[in-house]
């Protein structure tokens, strides 16, 4: 999709909303719609977008040599010192329902409630992230290149040694490793030994893999402007019987949210389906966190894969499918495969080996 | 000064403006007072800091295991799905005036207000940016190694050749020269050739550099937690007597800009020093951007240098001052130290030569 047909879904959900302008600032959706980022600094930059008539970006004059002009919307440069939230309040002018980019700094929302005392402000997420949600053709082959790249580095990774390195010795080969398949950044790539494991959002660190050590591996990054993420499970040896027998469940979990992932089913019927599993099997309290996270041009975006998430699956849609059971103090396991609903039924878009890789 | 000497300086503060309770989530601020980062995603991370009683952090489960706990406050996990918002607005209670961090995600301060209906909300820096923006001596010392780190580079850079290089070349120099300099992160660096370096935020691309232009390099990183930010100018050959005189006239602005910053004197004044001098020589429309920003844990910070900051500067304030004159479609020049205000009068903690470097 061009950035002027996504700009025109975007104006089709202002109209279903009533929403009159959407405010976008710093975050994915600015580039989503015309192709430039903003700059995360104290200078506002801001595309000011009615549901009718042309759109503005309003931009620091030193900035704005950066935009590539598009047909979409006119550059409105603001010189320092300058007063870049007086200009975007004239352009929202009497509009009344003004939904604001949700990653936007909340010191400029507050300076512009204070610049348009009668306009209600609302997140944009539910304006454009839902268009983001839905992926054409084009991104979901993004999405499928970026995937096989982190397959291609986890399925390397299972002859790889890992005892006697340190956790950021790993890490810091999966960052080389999805680099040089073809991501322009990563964006993480956690590494958590033994206990470390238990902490889903461990930094790695100078904790070294000793045999017996299970050992997460979680890491993505951006390839073309789209997001990859995928979850594999090492072992130095062989792991414990406790250790199999925990995976099956987390696997078996792991399956039922794909399979749930039908377009239709809400996206919280995915999470309890994966979550069940783990609950029956008497880890209910052990898998502390959502089953899964749309991803995309962000690596975490709607749909979210949550208790209390309503909204039914479409086609489209891309999202992570990532239960976990996690042994405080002991060793943490997850599995997470990036996912795609279709007509067809739930397309996996990660094919690295599932089981966990025994290695030295 | 630790961070509890950093949290009461911000009650003092709070106790001046009438603040009730701070509200803090991703960006420098947190970080500054508590030693934890929030992650910047969906997950609501939140110190709460009442003006007097308890502190508060607000954090998701899995990632609560990230945090080093500390004194000065208490860590109240939440698990998924969870209601952070609910949680958050139960510790402001009946607070009425509420300062939230800048750069809090806007979508988290709606909902906040949206919970906290009599609350009034208004920008945290004004209380803890005043606060970062005083540096101690361990600060200054933080500062001044950067600077030394990225002045070696600079230095370095006038025996390197430039033509027949790319500014992206050039750019990946300065990101690893400053990192074998003890620098953790390559904030930026701006490698703008010719008419390139007319655009003050120019990004290094594939353009390759020719005899006769002039290159404008732009770098600063992050060491052991504070920043460098130097602009230094390189020209393949001999500069032309145009160019040579428009440096003449910046250089003159950026020292009159350094002597004008005395402990008591207005950030705009400073800003007004630098630039009168480049509007008397014809080049006021051609200097497009402020003068300076503050520096220390974020590479832009408190105080401004900028028209319409009427704050005095005090002893401990640290800025960039860094003139610029930009001819759009032939070339651009920038000057830029780091300074302190001292009760002595003005340190600059950049000694690399000012002159433009003749290379080849």
């Amino acid at each position: 999709m061009s950035y002027s047909q996504r700009i025109a879904r975007v104006r089709e959900r202002m109209d279903e909303a009533g929403v009159d302008v959407v405010l976008l600032s710093v975050g994915a959706d600015l580039p989503y719609l015309t192709g430039y980022e903003a700059m995360p600094l104290e200078r506002l930059t801001m595309l000011v977008l009615p549901r009718r008539g042309d759109a503005k970006l309003v931009v620091a004059q030193l900035e704005a040599p950066r935009v590539t002009p598009q047909p979409d919307f006119e550059v409105v440069p603001w010189s320092e010192p300058g007063d870049p939230i007086a200009l975007v309040a004239s352009m929202v002018g009497s509009a009344k329902q003004v939904a604001i980019g949700d990653q936007t700094w909340a010191g400029f929302a507050l300076d512009l409630q204070r610049a348009l005392p009668s306009a209600e402000f609302r997140r944009a997420s539910r304006i454009v992230g839902a268009v983001r949600a839905v992926k054409d053709a084009d991104e979901v082959e993004a999405l499928r290149a970026a995937g096989a790249a982190v397959d291609t580095v986890a399925a390397d990774m299972r002859a790889r040694p890992f005892a006697g390195r340190t956790e950021l010795d790993v890490h810091r080969e999966l960052v080389d490793r999805m680099l040089e398949l073809g991501h322009q950044h990563a964006n993480f790539a956690i590494v958590g030994a033994a206990d470390h494991a238990a902490s889903p959002h461990h930094e790695p660190g100078a904790r070294v893999i000793r045999d017996g050590d299970v050992v997460l591996c979680d890491f993505g990054g951006t390839m073309d402007g789209y997001c990859s993420d995928i979850t594999r499970m090492f072992h130095v040896g062989e792991p414990s019987t406790e250790v199999r027998d925990t995976y099956a469940v987390l696997q078996d979990a792991q399956e039922a949210g794909v399979r749930a992932a039908q377009v239709g089913t809400p996206c919280e019927a995915v999470d309890a389906a994966a979550r069940s599993i783990i609950a029956g099997a008497g880890f209910g309290e052990q898998f502390i966190h959502r089953t899964g996270h749309g991803i995309g041009v962000e690596a975490h975006e709607d749909p979210y894969i949550v208790a209390g998430n309503t909204d039914p699956l479409v086609a489209g849609n891309a999202f992570s499918v990532e239960p976990g059971i996690y042994l405080a103090g002991r060793f943490g396991l997850r599995l997470e495969d990036i996912v795609v609903a279709t007509a067809a039924g739930p397309e996996r878009l990660n094919h690295a080996d599932r089981g966990i890789a025994v290695v030295g």
